[in-house]
């Protein structure tokens, strides 16, 4: 565990903080007041933001933590309930989208990509539940992409994950909800604006003048948004797209 | 025209504003500083509604109009763009829920519950986005329910008009998403506090106490936060109930 | 009405037997032994249809009448009942697919559309569900299209309208199924070898030669096996699209 | 490789040949003068399914074999092609529906089920695919439920796995089409007559009598349906389920 944690305050845990989106995520719940525990396989590379949310005033722990492997997520789990406050709102948002023709796709690359992008947030979902049940509150979002509710040419290990992410999102809301812990999932429908598609997709990325990639602080204020929601009054699924987007 | 209107405030367009969700949406809209627009068929019934936003702060305009009638929705589009101030947002809120077996369902209901629930719908819509292209700004939003998704045994007029309101919903949105309109569609599935399942259905107003049915001040809150969406993220379509619903 | 009857042997009936789909799925009944009962606008119209299907060893009444007034479509219902045969098969197919943006739809196309194109199939759907539920017996089949379950821009009216035949279909599965009628519905998804797209879209009818379009005797051939479906397991829907379509 | 193989007729390959639906499946295209290949675990189970195919006058070779496993899935579909004749046709039919609260899913549960009933598809859907591509000619049908699209509260794992591969077989349907490869996914919505519904749902089973479980011999029809399609109208999904059922 890298970072500090000096008192109970409620946690705010962000799985695939290695990003834009999970990291303005994180910095948007310290903000708020929580304090953000972000995860990513490799603790160090945290380290720029976590410092970014300690200059902006808030508190951030940091978790190299391979979100595969069980003991890990359970592992990571338990640290932050015991030594850091109770988990408030969990976000998962790892991502995995490496399109192949099926003719061409490995048996080792179409597994990957269910692991990374399924499974983890399948281990992770259960711990925090367990804990969100037991007392009644608490709400998990998870990423979703056009992906999880398509399968494209060229996108069937990607959209096999996203897709049963989704129906994952879907199980737990109709047996957690009635349990007070709310359940959402996000279709993202676009390019966001990372250093991925920065460096890959650089006409997409001169949109951005033009708001035609998503920006993650405005796709964080979505994820306020849910968690703010008045339990009368839920969503389980919204998408979010850039006003040209054609869909 | 009832009410008064003493300057250019943008505005925001409650059609159907007879029922709690629409009128608290009207009042939601009103309290942000716009001019709130309300239609219903008999406007005297409007003045409550109108009393309360004034009582709040607010300015409110009602009109008694028939929203399935073109020249009607041409007149009250025009007096507002003319007299009050720019249309800013429009939502579009006429429900007509009477189910029916398929057996017995008269021609003169199918037709009714699509006239009021869809037709009125595209008229409005079309006559708003005309001004909101003109300008390149606006937000419609349609309020959709479990119908527009689902055809369930005994709701064919109702699912009819739901589903061709969120076709309609859809088709704007491809069409005027690219033209600075965001369009958006909203599944309210479960009960609302109104005064129809107070008395209609006793058993599930009693949960009320218990959050089990939706209140329209947090409806509300989220047809405002589709409003100030920034438009490189705009939710198209969200869905809202209560914790314990089922589906 | 115009051919002749000599018998009660079962009767098929195709509303919107003008375009070379309805025609062809007629034909196909009558081949199977029913008499095919067609109706369009003008009866004069169908005596092409109906010489082809006596020729082809079948039998065939043709009614000219619109299938937007309810009286008409008593009538033809009554008639067939009383003076044909019971109505063992209905298959509606009434198209209306005229683009526009939603920006220049009138009033009286989007809702002749609607007329068209989903209200006949509720008067002709009910009329006919009326006879075969107290007969426990019978399939109704609803042509659809892709813009039954997506709203593209410019086609709001023939989306909606598609909309809710398709809410129309579901629903009345779920109500009828338990009464032992067989409610479908066929997303065809692609052009058909019609006139009206060898004279409008000419680069895609030349397709035709590699199946490019989707040829009416292989629809019909689907809408005899959803006839001749075992009732423990019916479909209610299917999609139909040539091989080299992107979707 | 159980069984005898003597000539170059075209195989059908049926994976997950263990239960009566498989079984019925691989019977039927054996019927039709294919050479049902046939696939469980244990090559010995499937002694009886052989026997009853070549009573039938058809012919059957049984692979006891894992699908799980990579190279066992290559083995079996290299000899197929290349003792027994081209795979014309390739069914998947592996299930794993096994409900649990996400409370107490194991991870080890969680990752079978979608190995079992998603990752099997991928392995024997790529490598069956590359020999229909280089023959431009073949059909491939994954069996799915209705937790293909609605995940269900203690349905995480099994939905997950069946969302998965309905993305996959959306994916390859979009890729493979215009190779003239049909790739189908068909949503069996129902119990079937097989001896698990009887074993664990007598009250179910009784309802066979009056056709309320699914007969996998109508299954069967569909899927040779299917497989008879002309390509200028080839459907890509469609549900079957007992007239009875509620959904």
């Amino acid at each position: 565990m890298a970072g500090e944690t000096t008192n109970k305050r409620p946690a705010a845990l962000v799985i695939g903080a290695g990003d834009a989106t999970g990291g303005t995520i994180a910095r948007r719940f310290a903000r708020e007041g929580m304090v953000a525990c972000v995860v990513r396989r490799q603790a160090e590379k945290l380290e720029p933001l976590i410092k970014q949310i300690e200059a902006e005033g808030g508190t951030a722990v940091g978790f190299g933590s391979d979100a595969r492997k069980e003991e890990d997520v359970i592992d990571v789990v338990s640290r932050i309930e015991q030594e850091i406050g109770p988990i408030e709102v969990m976000v998962f948002n790892i991502g995995a989208n490496v399109p192949c023709s099926i003719l061409e796709e490995t048996a080792r690359k179409y597994f990957k990509i269910w692991e990374m992008a399924c499974f983890s947030g399948f281990l992770y979902g259960r711990e925090v539940a367990k804990r969100m049940v037991a007392r009644q509150r608490g709400t998990i979002i998870f990423t979703g992409a056009t992906a999880a509710i398509r399968g494209s040419a060229n996108f069937a290990a990607f959209a096999g994950a996203k897709h049963a992410l989704r129906a994952l999102a879907q199980s737990m809301a109709r047996e957690l909800g009635p349990k007070n812990i709310h359940v959402a999932h996000v279709v993202v429908d676009g390019a966001i604006d990372t250093d991925f598609i920065r460096e890959n997709f650089p006409e997409r990325y001169a949109t951005k003048s033009d708001d035609g990639i998503l920006n993650p602080e405005h796709i964080a204020d979505n994820y306020w948004h849910l968690y703010t929601q008045s339990r009368d009054a839920w969503t389980h699924e919204l998408d979010l797209r850039p006003w040209r987007e054609t869909w």
